[in-house]
């Protein structure tokens, strides 16, 4: 009787540890930074609000979505640039298929790439205070696909604090 | 001096009572109701969360977006159908324009009509539970145009509870 509770007791407990492991891992795995700049998807993003929808043409043909936490929504709505440190913005983005429920419509279809910038003009002094993330599946992209998101922004977009996207009310 | 101060006094009251004939103005048109539904635009509804984005062909050719309130994210989120009563969604629609930054993409130019959909199923019985709002430059369109919501709705996704938008994860 004895050793069957110790049995049981040990079986319990390789299952706890177990589980804490694979916990772990999908936490490492959804916190994976992205290179160079060491972004990471942030938590709860899905509920931040929309600065506006985008459409990227061929060849991706993507609807986007980029949406905001509270401090670059602030900064938007007052029109305040640069952005000030903290401010985060995400770009959302889907394949765009044909609604086959209303013609005229095209909708998103898979999610493709989550994008995210984030601002600390300390530690990211060198982008123009922005760290870049670009990730699939949850995943950062490489670190070659990473080293072209500042330069066009950088030559794009200077004059909005490297920041295409503009509010749409 | 009596008489002066009674002018004065006088004058102020006149600017009082002119301030709030304005501000009541300004109220009732910011909250005009929509023909057959009395739908309004709902407060704050830029700040809801995002549901998704879609792109209207021509010869709209608008970018949209539609946001919904706690209720009615939380009924995509769960997959409750159909959506509770109090759910509100609402549609934003910009025209979109050529992006002069960035040629693959198009963007957000003028907005052009505010949509709303609100779930009441009992004030809303014969149109499926919603009531429908359609909106240019705050204030609804005429009642010819608010019939034809729900025959729309009615015939093309009743099996989605009337809703075209789904969420776009």
């Amino acid at each position: 009787m004895k050793t069957r509770l110790t049995l049981i007791f040990l079986i319990a407990v390789s299952i706890a540890i177990t589980c804490v492991v694979i916990d772990r891992g999908r936490a490492q795995n959804a916190k994976q930074a992205s290179p160079i700049y060491g972004v990471t998807i942030p938590d709860g993003y899905r509920h931040w609000e929309l600065i506006a929808p985008a459409l990227e043409g061929d060849p991706l043909n993507e609807l986007r979505a980029v949406v905001g936490n509270a401090e670059a929504m602030n900064a938007y709505r007052s029109g305040t640039l640069p952005f000030p440190d903290g401010a985060i913005l995400v770009k959302l983005a889907w394949k765009r298929t044909q609604s086959h429920e209303f013609e005229p419509a095209s909708v998103p279809g898979a999610p493709t790439t989550v994008q995210v910038m984030v601002k600390d003009s300390k530690k990211y002094a060198a982008s123009g205070g922005w760290g870049f993330g670009r990730f699939i599946d949850g995943k950062a992209v490489d670190q070659a696909q990473h080293e072209t998101c500042f330069a066009c922004h950088e030559a794009r977009v200077q004059g909005h604090d490297y920041v295409f996207t503009r509010y749409a009310p």
